[in-house]
């Protein structure tokens, strides 16, 4: 598709600097870029390899925006909680403002990828619920951290996002979406005002545990 | 932590190939190569920062069969079934032969990783279903994802499978997780008999959507 050697970006390099861009730019993004970025988001595994997925790329204005005054709705709830609950924690309130940028300025983003996935009758959601909702949403979920990372590696700001799902039928409306297809997420993409960079995380030790719960021998 | 620079592997050739390995030798995976693998697993996004993500890792011979169990009594339920429907797929026959390998020579896998992800009670739950689930695999997949492909980089076979947590209780017993904590996958890991190649899917083209569901002016 595009010949940008961008996405030549080595593995690590690219998910050590893979972070949320929330504040972006209002110029629209290459079709062909974008369609990369998917391409290889499905390169991502399914389950019984059912390829259940399907990407709207949103950038008519009047949808961009039905789906900002869901998001909008949602994080006024959430926002003050987040807040308070973060009110010591510096880094979380750098995040949150980011978050309220976004939600200010989301009429001026470019695109909205949203991915969706087919809700399959199958045993698996017969034998168990955890099976079940952990085999759909791994169906799609590890696609989608294909997609972000490809962003990442193409220099476009991208951010995970699912506030505006809390109303699944105006989302479904909005995108003509029929039913059994699920939305899952709601990407915002654009050429970033912010800069990747490195992110702080739990030590690897303290999070992983050597045959039962508890005991981390690597600590 | 290793100082391998397998994990330099070009981000693009790393995805596209990218595919299950489920034919592994028996041979143990050193830990330091499974530690630098989580590590950038964690480098993945997660809801709100939540980071509420613990890997274990699962040697123990009792406990890698108890799982195998597990994986292959749902899979005496659901590989005749997929047998049959898939009849006439000859990709889908060698996948169908791959898993069943694996259920044969389960109590051979050297190491099973089990990410699991902390339940929280959140706003999002209160306030949409799809939302809450949503947020909590997608506070996880990706970190999964990023393993994968961290294994795929430094040559590892690696399988996404969620079968055994049919019986999620029996798992949390298994691995003495504390209530709370889910289990979300399990992942089998080792040297691989077989190879890492370039994978089939569906065209990009026909996976995306402009604005509305069905509107495909890029096919």
């Amino acid at each position: 598709m595009t010949e940008d050697r961008s996405f030549d970006m080595p593995l690590e390099e690219a998910m050590r600097t893979q972070r949320s861009i929330r504040r972006l730019r209002a110029d629209p993004v290459d079709h062909d870029l974008l369609l990369h970025c998917v391409e290889l988001a499905l390169k991502a595994p399914t389950g019984s390899n059912s390829q259940g997925w399907e990407f709207v790329l949103v950038e008519d204005r009047t949808s961009v925006g039905a789906i900002g005054r869901l998001n909008g709705f949602a994080w006024r709830l959430y926002g003050p909680v987040g807040r308070r609950q973060y009110r010591r924690n510096e880094q979380m309130q750098r995040i949150l403002a980011a978050v309220q940028h976004q939600a200010d300025n989301y009429d001026d983003i470019p695109a909205l990828v949203v991915p969706c996935v087919r809700v399959p009758f199958s045993i698996p959601f017969v034998i168990g619920p955890v099976l079940g909702a952990s085999a759909l949403y791994g169906s799609v979920y590890p696609s989608i951290q294909n997609f972000l990372l490809a962003c990442r590696a193409a220099g476009l700001g991208a951010c995970l996002t699912t506030l505006p799902l809390w109303n699944v039928r105006r989302v479904r409306k909005i995108l003509g979406l029929p039913r059994g297809l699920l939305p899952v997420a709601v990407i915002p993409v654009g050429w970033p005002e912010g800069r990747y960079g490195p992110t702080t995380r739990r030590p690897v030790k303290e999070v992983v545990h050597l045959d039962r719960f508890g005991n981390r021998p690597f600590l």
